[in-house]
């Protein structure tokens, strides 16, 4: 459903789950009765879109205990202040184990959704795509970019391996752009296309006659942007990247308007506002 | 040294390191000679406080293959835009392999230790300390944890086993603050300190009245705030808290006046800028 | 329930599967059919604690293969020579495989909760708790501190990281007592409180000073622990420590009625009797 | 070397060591210099057979940061009170960091050790020898029976893959000794001797005849052992098993004498006072 | 059930999924919706012996999402070209994913038992057992064995630690096959029995007066297997071995006709024909 | 350098190791004493493609214990029966330790280069290469494709998620190859080329028009994978597959020269014949 296995996202859970919970919850079972059950309320406390549903619900169930998330806003859906996006119930300590990482997940991934949401409706209309990068956090880069399609965008490969993205330092060290296309042809699985970096417009030219199969153009102006996208001339499938993030809606829309068909984005996944969700309780027994 | 052990941070590093090549590099594999060698430098092209070199240090020595990292900028040192904060030598297999997990850690962790350190020098001069909270990333709260300290920066709680905090919930579960806090004495271990959440000056006096030792002070106004410190007067400690992260250094600074110990910030480690910081390679034949 | 989590437990009982099973169960695989179902008796040989009987549940499920446990006796139960513990019933496959690593930790940790129970005995009336420390078995440590409890004692901190313990050798390292507190307030987490371990009258008076928390009397004759604690007079906890386990009851009641209110006993984990439980089968088709 | 995998080892020791500092070990952090050097010594303060020295040293490297141990008694070495083991030499944080661990394993792998010198001397001149069973800690069975050979004791099976024991149960399931033995050679692989359980001297009889390579007495008394020696007369391998851990060295002689092959002793590693070893510590600058 | 244990076994198909899968099914993701149902029936593509497909249904409930199997052909059920295995029903997404990792070992572990049947046929109403060896395939041992059982062969020992085997280089080291077999006979544990590697008839005498219980003639020709099989006269078992996966099936008789117990082939487990079994797939819904 | 992770590649060989070594080499414990030295060389005994001289190396690193191994023969190069491919000089019993677990890899990971190298010289001069499939040994397809490679061949995708790969499924479930394709194109990564299994030239024709980048020819006959070639022209890559394991050199020709890019053969890695390689010892000393 994620796009990742169900066993490691476990994994990654449990080892969560253990580093918040470490060797116990002093607190709550110093306080709460064993079999105490509560009710709670996820409800947004700000405008955005909701990702990480499923893996709220996971959580509850790796701990434990007989909790039942009932969810009312599903992934990719639009809340406002005020919504409730789901009830939860069961035991107390239970949900008051799960509650944290649950949340710091929950609010982490929306964050990116509302995130990407915000540039796909910037750049709607046009043929560019949205697309997220490799500055993806630590041990959550599968999660982040499913929050990324969640959101409306696309998502760049995923690592090193499931894409040819040939730098300036892969092209040096090969001896020039040809060189290093050739090379990745001779030696790179026929599943990959490959891509160049370019920085100028004759880069643009060599990458396009040795054959590239993506251009990607990298700080460039949007003037220059828009002239590389005329030499391209659809022979190539074009990628703009390069502080994507710092732009406002218009400016990226600029972007967009010179008809790239990418627009990748690092700040998607490595400068993201959470979300805020607050989750109270009451105790039904 | 990071106060969290070796050998579980190097588990964390091999995994994200398997998380970003995937099955291998191919685009390196493919266009750049097995013993060719890079020499590179890390760049700051921003103003900050740098955290997490020996993280990029080890990076490369899971990685393998003889590469050198000099450091010249260590963790905690402030940096400005074209600071040369360390070179790097080596394999270029072994340093293009390890580059990115290292970088994305780096500008992290920098980026709350800069933060941080803002917050620190916010309300210096008070007797207030800038601790972080839970909400950090699932995976990486010991290593977040240490770059608040390396801003300048006190820790809360690491997780729910190594601290008493006595929230809303438990208080309702329990039947009220004295009875919480009660249950808390007799069961907890008694390494611990007790800690009480507050949101009235009704419920400071009962925190105080059954011996909470840290009354934490949860989105009160700075009025309030003061009235709570007047009320404790050194009986406990207090603590601040309360979307903290949205305050500027001045809001900062007239929440520390108020004479709280601690101002706790969520947003050191869940709303983090990373540093931006970049990495350029020569090759060396 | 165990005060720690369910996964962690997990992963311990599937790798203390794997050591007793190795590659298979050689001797029940080849002489026993596979349908074969089996019913059996958990019997108390000797006066005791039970504990561990949910562990030996989660082993069976560990295992799988339909196997049910019906408990009689629960975590906490004294039980006398005779008692009938619980029955098990399912596929003799499943119960054979799981029956040893079951049977050893609930002999092991009913052993604990003997002994705590009878340390517990003898300072009933007293304020003195009894405590556990880190003298626990690698590997058991979550399972043993339940055990404990189990029995009716305490956890003293669980691991070097949720309790301040300033021992001799930081208090060389720190120059003197005042100053290791003093480094120790500035530096760990305000959620811990702060212990010192003495060993003269002269170090309970400087640790009383420089603000300790907790004071622990170590191998100290009871003559002087009684003359600490009234040195101390209330205004630190007080922690009686120092071959506590090799004390018989009487022994045990001499040091609690000093006032102490901690007695910490590392033999309570490290030099434990298995409570003596048989497990005895008939074959039902 | 211990007849076990490094690799296991070391994952042990880790996870060990994880348990034992937790998130950091907060203390030694807080109040000692992090560049601060110790010297140590392990001082044995009891009569007893050391084990476990190259496992301290692993802890070491383990824990890294230049610690070196220099080791003067080694395994299977006996040593009286005031014996200096060992020194130790390295970075404060370091040392204090892995002394627990090491020394919790060391003292429990000597007490084994000790143990099973004491019942090897009290048969020696027999042609019995002492040997363990699978009454082990869970996690430590490899080290623990590592400890047994250092004692100068014989290993039984490790776990139920290497050794076919036809037990009661068995014996029932499979419709008597003999169709048990007859199953176990079919089915089991021809590297396996096959044991059997007997509780008479009938039982012995069958046994005999079936085939069985090893018989175990289970229970017997002296008088019905020595029989059954006669009766087995070298035709079997004879095992003494059942309560020998609470015959004290007189009492375990007369099983001896009965002419048995080997005694089985589940106190060996169920019931194990540690030995008693102190380390003290001297700060070197 | 395969002798091995189920935790071994998931974590084990955990890994193969993660191997296949990567960071997701690109292809189904992209092309099948989240609900689409799907039907498909194993069919054999040639005769065969079936094993695996408790393997099968496990790989899907490890991928999870409702997928059911349904069994006709059980593991060690001869199949021939045209024969229904299974049918399986489900989620379209679950069952790609878990298509080819199921498939994978279902044709590799029926490819081993088909190759077993036929050489235990080959010496059916002779005495001799096929055995396999250690030539497994690093990972997949103990399915691999599991397959010879079901092909009706024997396991010889599974690892270095149940079973004793005496080959050359441990005669050179132990100075002779006599001190050889006295050291294990010394050291080993007496459970196991105590196999020697003979080249000749002098070391079959040799390993015979040194009292091995099992005695390999590697190697040998068939007339020198024949005169040791006299020579050993049932004081041993004897074992046939070298390169006997390069003998047909009438080659195979005539070394079981030599009158030995067991004969071992490596290429059991280490040159396997998968048994060709395709999967064909309708779309339900 | 095996275009796969180091970590990853110790997490596998220290399974392997375990596999093969269970709880300790029994044999070699009991009759070599500990420091005995070996010294051995590798022979090869059939005519081959080296590959995995490296892994065997890092068995012996990760067995530990000065072993040093001195490689002649490369990985790609290729042997005759007789020539030593390597010596081994190190502890009797890291050394033996280490034997098996090599020798097996080596010996499957050779069988597979020396496949390919058939493979590969049967098309040589043609436009044809040589690929692999996702019919890998579960757990060891990192090493195989890479044996792959040291063959001359090239990898096909990794895994479900480096490639777009439409099978007959997913155009059923999709409603037809166009608007799979579309599917595809719209929602996989832009890095991934989009290929499409066809089994009629209609097929090959819709493939071309919805734009495919890659169309396989599923088990088509010589003269029809001739006429897709001509119909295709160059417009996408052309892969032939489909039992081209079955084919001789001869034969695999007759497809290389109907003018297809890609000849894809699973029986390079899933039915393969170990090159015989042998591993005897002297020892030193």
């Amino acid at each position: 459903m994620y796009g990742f296995s169900t066993a490691g996202l476990d994994d990654f859970l449990k080892r969560a789950i253990d580093e918040d919970i470490g060797t116990g919850d002093i607190t709550t079972n110093a306080t709460i009765p064993q079999n105490k059950r509560v009710f709670g309320r996820y409800i947004a406390k700000d405008t955005g879109v909701i990702c990480g549903m499923d893996i709220v619900a996971r959580v509850f169930d790796i701990v434990g205990g007989d909790v039942v998330l009932e969810v009312f806003m599903h992934d990719g859906d639009e809340v406002k202040k005020g919504d409730v996006i789901a009830e939860v119930r069961g035991n107390a300590h239970s949900v008051l184990t799960g509650e944290r990482v649950g949340l710091n997940l929950l609010q982490h991934l929306s964050g990116i959704a509302t995130r990407t949401r915000l540039a796909v409706d910037a750049v709607s209309g046009t043929s560019a795509r949205i697309a997220d990068t490799r500055k993806a956090t630590p041990g959550l880069r599968a999660m982040e970019k499913y929050a990324v399609r969640v959101g409306g965008g696309s998502n760049h490969r995923f690592n090193l391996a499931d894409g040819v993205l040939i730098k300036d330092n892969h092209i040096v060290a090969a001896g020039g752009i040809t060189a290093a296309v050739t090379a990745a042809r001779e030696n790179a699985p026929h599943t990959l296309k490959i891509e160049v970096e370019t920085e100028t417009i004759d880069q643009v030219n060599e990458a396009l006659s040795a054959g590239a199969d993506i251009i990607m153009l990298d700080n460039m102006s949007v003037e220059m942007m828009a002239q590389a996208v005329k030499v391209i001339d659809g022979r190539a499938v074009v990628e703009a990247s390069g502080n994507m993030g710092d732009r406002d809606a218009a400016s990226l829309r600029t972007v967009a308007d010179t008809g790239v068909d990418i627009i990748s984005i690092g700040a998607l996944t490595n400068y993201v506002k959470p979300l805020d969700i607050s989750l109270k309780f009451s105790f039904i027994d």
